[in-house]
């Protein structure tokens, strides 16, 4: 299936990368752009992610296949209410947002009756580096997408996300909204958030630089998340809000336990919280290599 | 300075590349080696990093010019204890500990007036392998090594334990034992402690498989010491008890401002947070590259 017409809403690295990847599976025929950022259109353009820079909105969804929001995830009820008024039966919208409930509760709002034409989705992939320059046609090659589709969907416009997805090289899973939320509040929300916690911890400390001197390999991993966005994971955990506080308490217990148990000197409860930790992530890294799935992600996984 | 005759208690990658690393450099006549393993003694031996393997300890210090204890720091007291009785007035000794207090408290024991000749060290090196095979030459080079000297050691016992992990290739670091261990607890054993407590939590929950099937990049790279061997790390947690408590409670101090920033969704406040963190890390791995300083460490670091 040849997509006629694709609308990207954002060229940077996720919208541009996805473009680029249809292009070269041969499987659009003409992709449109928006953005806030007009440099940034003409670069997409001027790089050949787009066809071209989309200025009204009726032209711009006028024929439209397929779109995807791959711009902020605070800005999608705006973006979804600008296109609301111009969305033709024939055109399905995806996104790419890291959380899912929210967009699915600004989708409801701007879209009203047109909610069926939204598909919500959640590509894990990404790399440190932003913009159109940043946009590559293989990273997605491997890669997981999670669709979160709606009651709402009709089964053909969740295959044609699918198929989309799949001939940018992604593999395709599906979650409810409220289980991705949960799922990704546990292993990339926390962990962000527990990052920058100790990152700010010890630059707080009056004797910070000494601290940092002597900080090795093993911090410079713990702490790579830190060196994301503030404000895009400020906007993440806000929109995830309630499946993160549920998993900062559960965290927020676990480590009181192991307080309770260093205070104690219980060497073997420690032992038995560390050896459980290091047996259970050598099942996983060992399940990873196995399928030889992909093993990069990005700084919003 | 050639020493002429070098003991290393522990033939593993610490020791071992200790001992290598000497040889290399022309730094050292002939390499003893002690350890509890038959096997790794006569793997060392065959493999070139020992030259004869030690039997009866007053043969093995006779004449020693260093000492390096690089067995597990569990072990300190007792491999003091036994060298003690033979020890002669003109060998120094020193160690390759994670933890400084607790193995000064046990040299105090174990070596009573000898103690003057034992300085504390903690080489910041290592890698993911162990036993004599993973020793390597170069090990050291450009790694940091702390020396925790005691206000009993004489200048140029001090000097020699430098001279020899200079003769490796490292820089030479000096902090009083307790400094030591209130550094590498902020910087590296709260985050061996934090790491394993995530992993542990969410392998214990029910849906532990889901959650693991989504964990990707960041995941990987926040828990990466949690593969960590969990008898050294339950030692060296319980070694350094004290100053991973306070590190532990003022991280605790700070998630429980972070909870309550989530849950009243102050966005702005969890950005400073974020941000904050961000900059910090941002400003460390710049001086770091600045400085072209090494970059990698160890499991234990």
């Amino acid at each position: 299936m040849v997509l006629n017409k694709v609308v990207i809403a954002g060229v940077g690295l996720i919208g541009g990368s996805f473009a680029r990847a249809l292009k070269q599976a041969g499987a659009v025929r003409t992709v449109v752009g928006l953005d806030r950022a007009q440099a940034s259109l003409q670069r997409a353009l001027a790089l050949g992610i787009i066809d071209s820079v989309g200025a009204d909105m009726a032209q711009v969804l006028d024929g439209a296949d397929l779109v995807l929001l791959a711009a902020p995830v605070a800005q999608t009820e705006a973006i979804l209410a600008a296109m609301a008024p111009y969305l033709q039966p024939g055109t399905v919208i995806t996104d790419a947002g890291s959380t899912k409930s929210d967009v699915v509760a600004a989708a409801r709002k701007a879209l009203a009756g047109k909610v069926a034409q939204f598909v919500p989705g959640h590509p894990i992939a990404g790399r440190e580096t932003n913009g159109p320059d940043a946009a590559i046609d293989d990273l997605y090659l491997g890669k997981k997408v999670v669709l979160t589709a709606l009651a709402e969907n009709a089964a053909a416009d969740v295959e044609r996300v699918e198929v989309a997805w799949r001939a940018t090289g992604a593999i395709i899973h599906r979650l409810s909204p409220e289980e991705h939320d949960k799922v990704f509040a546990a292993v990339s929300h926390l962990p962000h958030l527990l990052a920058y916690a100790l990152v700010d911890d010890i630059a707080n400390k009056p004797h910070a630089d000494l601290l940092f001197q002597y900080a090795a390999s093993g911090f410079r991993d713990f702490t790579r998340i830190a060196g994301s966005s503030p404000e895009m994971w400020r906007d993440i955990s806000l929109a995830n809000q309630a499946a993160l506080l549920t998993e900062l308490d559960a965290y927020l217990a676990q480590l009181t336990v192991l307080r309770a148990q260093l205070a104690a000197g219980d060497g073997s409860g420690l032992e038995r919280v560390y050896g459980n930790a290091q047996r259970a992530r050598h099942q996983w890294i060992t399940a990873i290599e196995t399928a030889e799935a992909p093993q990069s992600a990005d700084k919003a996984d």
